[in-house]
């Protein structure tokens, strides 16, 4: 049988169980140029979370009653199309469930991956989409010259994690922000960035701002934006002439009303380029961000953490957590066990 | 003699004619090496009351008791420098004072201009700062393609007037923004734009919403942004992916607290670039500007309007207005009678 979970109904703030529905159903077998996987790990992203609203996002909203989409990693357990056997470990957006069928242009979605060079799911964070995101806002938006000051927001999540450890291989001076002393710790000692601020340590923007001059003497160059808020007003009001700033996400307002940005000015002021983008929207980036990734991978110099949650009906509360932060670098749901 | 008005105190809110101080000297001579200019025009620009205040601006703020600067245009009376004679008509920063002794660095800043190519007060104007404001903004921000469509706020002020028609002149849909339906005719009718929302009559930002869709009904490319606050805001929530802002003021906020940007998430939903600049430091770009300008103008496809004060005495409270939206075109003070 597959289990697989599905989107009852849309939250107005925070989501809860009631907007997921866990369902059973046969496992499907593929007809002609379709391909059966077994999903073996599925990624949490906080996008997900924009998709369950009806508002006017860069996606069409998800449909209701249908399987909660995400990225997953897994193994060809059947194949009616030409390019993909039995066996094949693949990427694809899957989807919250056990088992996905695919086939005409869901398939332009489907990759084999090298399970040799890195553990599979690691293709859902490092080597993956969170990677690529970290390497496109970096290299393509902040451009960072050597010697610059490089702010990471959420530096322990997914994408932060990886965007600090590029900055620092790019010669920057590397500032992460992260809730709660056990995350900046590792932020500074494991994954090598200069100096970690504790938002809820720093509360008052203040403390922040004595906080950030502290770790950014020479300002701040560039802005690598996961949150949103209070975070990146100060790091904005902290900003040299002519910064750029990569807006990834915001996830402080995905609850609710957007959080203000109480002072635009700061944009004319400091003379800023701010940035919005999305990594799927560049594919040709994305080959040589892997080609980039891939290397450091394989040369011992990227460091990774992974929350897991086991069983998929485990997914919706470490959804919740993510979006509350709780989670400690990336977000992942192990579907087989002792995968 | 020589009258001068100096910054006698800083306002906390609009400022007011106690932060201004009319003063009567002697006109000073020039000593070696320096040149002494009647200033014919005086240029009154909103940038002038960030430098009224101590806040944090991209300039150092004025100095008490010193001579308010300001772009000015006039004539050579007195010259002790080889690079200038007497009867030169120059573009300088004169300050708001009917006589400018300048030496040294500051010549930096004196450019003599051909009176014979447009009346000179038009180097203050579309052929001056804010007309190359106006060209940077567009070209080198906003990029605008053919058949894409742009934005302008504050449509019939000194900047806005150029925006929109350099935006016609490449092919652009343009929809301006003013304030009052007699501004809002001038902007259609004597510039060439192809719609003018007047945002006096569009306070509920509902109203605005449906007033710029159907002005707009592709959607928006290109914001040139001078204003902030509802409008901006309006003007974001239509524009297309991927789309350009140039932040080149945000008057909205300039007496007081800055007006926040609500909903700074569109930067992510639409893949929006905002970028700040300011034209003086863009000197190589400057000169290409002022050749399409002057192409344009001498081609007669440079429709400009002015509004002058007349009389030194006359700037503060024609600065006042300005602040408030009450000129009408470029805000000119005529410091020499039939000038």
């Amino acid at each position: 049988m597959n289990r697989r979970i599905v989107l009852a109904s849309r939250p107005t703030a925070a989501p809860g169980p009631e907007n997921f529905r866990l369902e059973t159903v046969p496992v499907p077998q593929p007809g002609p140029g379709e391909v059966l996987i077994r999903n073996h790990w599925l990624s949490l992203d906080p996008y997900m979370r924009g998709r369950m609203s009806t508002s006017k996002s860069y996606a069409d909203p998800h449909p209701l009653d249908a399987v909660m989409l995400g990225g997953t990693v897994g193994v060809v357990e059947a194949s009616r199309h030409d390019g993909f056997a039995v066996g094949d470990t693949v990427l694809a957006f899957g989807g919250w469930q056990e088992y996905a069928l695919v086939g005409g242009d869901g398939l332009r979605m489907v990759h084999r991956i090298d399970p040799g060079l890195a553990p599979m799911q690691r293709y859902l964070g490092a080597l993956g989409m969170p990677g690529m995101t970290a390497w496109y806002g970096l290299h393509r938006i902040i451009e960072p010259k050597s010697g610059e000051t490089v702010v990471v927001s959420a530096a322990s999540g997914a994408v932060g994690m990886v965007v600090g450890q590029l900055a620092k291989a790019a010669g920057c001076r590397v500032v992460g922000v992260a809730g709660g002393p056990d995350k900046c710790a590792f932020v500074t000692q494991e994954l090598g960035f200069d100096a970690c601020l504790d938002h809820k340590a720093l509360t008052d923007p203040r403390d922040f701002d004595a906080a950030l001059a502290a770790a950014a003497p020479a300002g701040v160059d560039g802005c690598f934006e996961n949150v949103g808020g209070m975070v990146f007003e100060g790091t904005l009001r902290r900003m040299n002439a002519f910064g750029r700033v990569a807006v990834c996400g915001m996830i402080a307002g995905y609850n609710g009303e957007p959080v203000p940005l109480k002072d635009p000015t700061v944009i004319l002021r400091s003379r800023l380029k701010v940035q919005g983008f999305i990594i799927s929207e560049n594919p040709a980036d994305m080959m040589e961000a892997f080609r980039e990734l891939a290397g450091l991978h394989g040369a011992g110099r990227l460091r990774y953490r992974e929350t897991v949650a086991d069983g998929l009906e485990a997914a919706p509360e470490a959804f919740f957590g993510l979006l509350k932060g709780h989670n400690f670098g990336k977000q992942l749901v192990r579907l087989v066990p002792g995968a």
